[in-house]
């Protein structure tokens, strides 16, 4: 585990290789803005409903987990150089994030593919890891393949 | 290709149901805010290096299109009374949004499975198409999981 640095080529990047990007909080207000504008559910926005749903309580819309994590990713400007976009994202949730919930985001490398017809590319596939602290709870894992100039 | 209306129970779904939620917008400003929030890369958010970029101007953050159809979605209400959430979300995005694009939201169900361990429950696959807005090119496909009750 290493902390981010600003990349200048695919061909740095180690199969293997994971970066910790310390961690974020889940604020009740970012909780309830998010689910207002792009996920409103009961669970995300009314307290009392949500009581007494299988959650017993408010939950983060599983989308605001997702893009804090992979923001929180990019403002540490790893990717600024070398990213060329992206295709596809996959996505889980084991577990539930909950308002005051502190999350710490890790990336590891899972697959280096130098592109065959595009020889200034390659094919990165990540794994960003969002635990829960402190008990080390996974909370998300968003596996991306991004294109990364060589 | 049917309207949404608020479903009662997963027993009322059929496998290849398709339904229409017309479409969304993807407004400028609003792809701006997304990404200064989740996004911070220069193909979101600086006109000019996005210019000289693969894309040739700026794009929206694909978490964004994401999120903007599935709350377009979710604000139909369809799900309201029988979703208990979802444990995966599995992306594509074939083509960039561009500022402007106005992108046709629709569900279609690929797959219905009856809980085995809990009967009040079912596993409903389904996959949320945008398309392009006259031209119909896909701009996004999210598969999701999704519980719900019987």
């Amino acid at each position: 585990m290493q902390p981010p640095r600003i990349l200048e080529s695919f061909d740095e990047l180690q199969l293997g290789q994971e970066f910790d990007f310390g961690s974020i909080t889940m604020q009740l207000e970012e909780i309830l803005a998010f689910a207002r504008q792009f996920d409103a559910q009961p669970i995300h926005l009314d307290a009392v409903a949500a009581a007494g749903s299988i959650y017993g309580g408010l939950i983060a819309s599983g989308l605001h987990t997702q893009s804090a994590c992979f923001g929180h990713v990019i403002r540490s400007r790893i990717f600024e150089k070398i990213s060329m976009g992206g295709s596809g994202m996959e996505i889980n949730w084991p577990a539930p994030v909950r308002p005051g919930d502190e999350i710490n985001v890790s990336l590891r490398i899972e697959s280096l593919t130098p592109s065959r017809s595009k020889p200034d590319r390659g094919i990165v596939k990540h794994c960003i890891t969002g635990r829960r602290v402190p008990d080390g709870q996974v909370l998300i894992e968003i596996r991306g393949v991004m294109f990364a100039k060589r």
